[in-house]
């Protein structure tokens, strides 16, 4: 090691990031959009949203980034390194569901930004670029999929695809964009990226309960999101004779029901959730003639969750059968579990030891930026404990202390990514 | 029989009402609210709603009958009889429910303004006055419960009490009477009726399955609507442990699926609907803290429906016990079966014979006003058949043939209990 290496190493090896200038920032973009509760709700592309984004831009800019917003809006701030090699980038997402918290997405992004105002403050320049991102529509609380801005940003999501996505009040990606002014230039699908590590809450209970502090992510579960609709016969409650019924919504209900009996039925982890269902008329003395509802599906094992997703299926299309109604079904997502990169879940695991914390591998039951990421340069995840494992809800929260863990742990393998040849 | 009765008899005997015009009377009143698909949305006491009742109050108004409107909205036309007694009554309702057919109703109401169209144009007047109502909120679609109006007429149900009552939207009945007009004057509560017919649809498929005009109808079974609230605990659908799950979505499903099954295993005419459910967030990825949905269980034999209550609520509580989230009920509607009375049916029966049409008896699946006025006179019903059975559907659908029969009985009918002392 050179001198002027050592000297590096050893003003890197002693930065801590300011953790109450980082908790201030949470703070402040939890205040855009909030709701009752401590909550947030910035749906994508949304008002809420433009505003949380003018916020972190603000920010970049004045920490010295050079900005810039892609195609489909994702924004990008770089620090320049001394060489002019791919960045080691972090990042995450600023939007919410709709009763969301201000840690999910949000931590990753502003720990991003508390580290590069920590080298700031001690002049350190590393030898790769270091890149803040957040990406559009992770949540896919309004536009499916979910990880749209990252997928895009990766190469494998089409951006005209994307862009003509319409969501849930009929308005479609690409003029929403327009209307918040985050219809960006650069371009999209051809990025280099040298590695992608995202500090987020773990959204689960695993962590806390266990009394650890730092979660090595080794990968991501596959995920597979299905819009189903059901179409029967609307008719009198009263007066139609129960064999004569064409009931789509007993068939939605009685689906979502047995998903949940799939779950419990196969164990290890397989997940079953049904969010979200509209009826038509959605009237107390009225046979629906029409049911739209959602299927959740996940496990971090592809072929227990291809099993899952097949028997949910056989049984939707026998009960459909049995009743006598048209079942048809759309796909809103579906991925493969993901594994991160093993050098850099090994580094996290090590690193959090080497600054005193205890710490667990164990895969993410969400999806996230870092899988789309995935696909393109080593990636890696480092999780904080989500108390009570509250997650989607307007009362999740992170301990300070944990956040400062998880934020130096981000700081130290940023800059040793970027001293990386 | 003196001359003039003979006189009388045989001009009655010959009376016939007038189909073309009854048809189109159906047919303009089906143009207000009306909605794609040749269906009508007059939900009670909405705009659609006012000027629905202005067309019949204008039509009343031309036909000679004294309008009055009581303290509920009921309208109610009288035409004078030879002898100041209590009148003979006919009619129904005209709100719809959100997808509502033409005839729901509005046959029963516009079929008593022909009777007495078709007396007006013969010049008979019967002993008895004549009487033709539509009580508001029958359908309890927007306001429960449902029979508003003739429950609040006939006397069980407190004015205040069902003017305080808030709808589906958050207002309140006594401010939408205020505002579309119709909170009248006439006192309710104590009135006096001779005796209540009422023609309708029938709703159901089982007199065009079976190749009958008329339906003689014995009675109304028993409903007992519930509004169902589950409260739980919003997390994220990819993070939270299958056996961690306070999942208020997959309780109230689960619930409905089961009211279904205890359906099917009682028979015997036992009916289980759940038209209506709404989740919060209700959204893909998260898991629902809270579900509320309605039961409508009926059944024409008291005790069975009891006991179908009993079950569906004891199975409710075990699985929102097991799942660890909390079970609230509000009851919208309990009716006893009602049986009307036996020399009305008998006599229904008869007419039909006479006038050469198939009959036969049967229960309605359905509450109607008349089991309200069956608590204070003799009633009864005559029913038509629905093509398909389809109700509540916008293709809802009486033949002209069997609206002619069923209009003429009620008009031999009316006329006879007219000339009663």
């Amino acid at each position: 090691m050179s001198a002027l290496a050592k000297h590096r190493f050893d003003a890197v090896n002693k930065l801590q990031i300011d953790q109450p200038r980082l908790l201030s920032r949470i703070s402040a973009l939890g205040e855009v959009g909030a709701i009752d509760g401590g909550g947030v709700c910035r749906l994508a592309l949304t008002d809420a949203d433009r505003d949380g984004r003018d916020l972190v831009v603000c920010w970049m800019k004045e920490l010295g980034l050079a900005v810039s917003v892609d195609g489909i809006g994702n924004v990008v701030g770089v620090r320049a390194g001394r060489e002019d090699l791919a960045p080691v980038m972090t990042g995450s997402h600023i939007d919410t569901v709709r009763t969301g918290g201000r840690y999910d997405g949000n931590l990753g992004v502003l720990a991003g930004l508390e580290v590069i105002a920590s080298l700031n403050d001690a002049h350190i320049v590393t030898k790769r670029p270091l890149a803040v991102a957040f990406f559009t529509n992770e949540e896919g609380a309004r536009f499916a999929p979910d990880m749209m801005g990252s997928q895009v940003y990766q190469g494998d999501l089409a951006l005209e695809h994307a862009l003509d996505t319409v969501g849930i009040d009929g308005t479609s990606v690409r003029e929403n964009l327009q209307r918040i002014g985050y219809a960006g230039e650069a371009p999209v699908g051809n990025n280099h990226v040298h590695a992608f590590v995202e500090l987020h809450v773990e959204q689960g209970p695993v962590l806390e309960h266990e009394g650890i502090t730092i979660g090595a992510v080794t990968g991501v579960q596959g995920i597979h999101w299905t819009e189903l609709t059901v179409e029967g016969v609307s008719n009198h409650a009263g007066t139609t004779p129960m064999a004569l019924r064409h009931d789509a919504g007993f068939v939605a209900m009685r689906i979502a029901a047995f998903a949940r009996e799939v779950a419990a039925e196969m164990g290890k982890g397989q997940l079953a959730t049904v969010g979200q269902i509209n009826l038509t008329p959605n009237l107390i003395n009225v046979i629906p003639n029409r049911a739209v509802f959602t299927l959740d599906l996940r496990n971090t094992d592809a072929d227990a969750l291809k099993k899952a997703v097949d028997k949910v299926f056989a049984f939707a299309f026998q009960v459909a059968e049995e009743e006598g109604v048209k079942l048809t079904h759309r796909p809103l997502a579906d991925f493969d579990p993901v594994a991160f990169d093993e050098r850099i879940v090994a580094r996290v695991e090590s690193l959090a030891k080497e600054q005193g914390h205890s710490v667990r591998r164990m895969p993410s039951g969400a999806g996230h930026d870092a899988q789309m990421l995935a696909r393109m340069c080593p990636a890696g995840m480092i999780f904080v404990p989500s108390v009570a494992g509250l997650s989607h809800n307007v009362k999740e929260f992170t301990h300070a202390v944990d956040i400062g863990a998880g934020a130096n742990l981000l700081l130290s393998l940023m800059t040793e990514l970027a001293e990386q040849p």
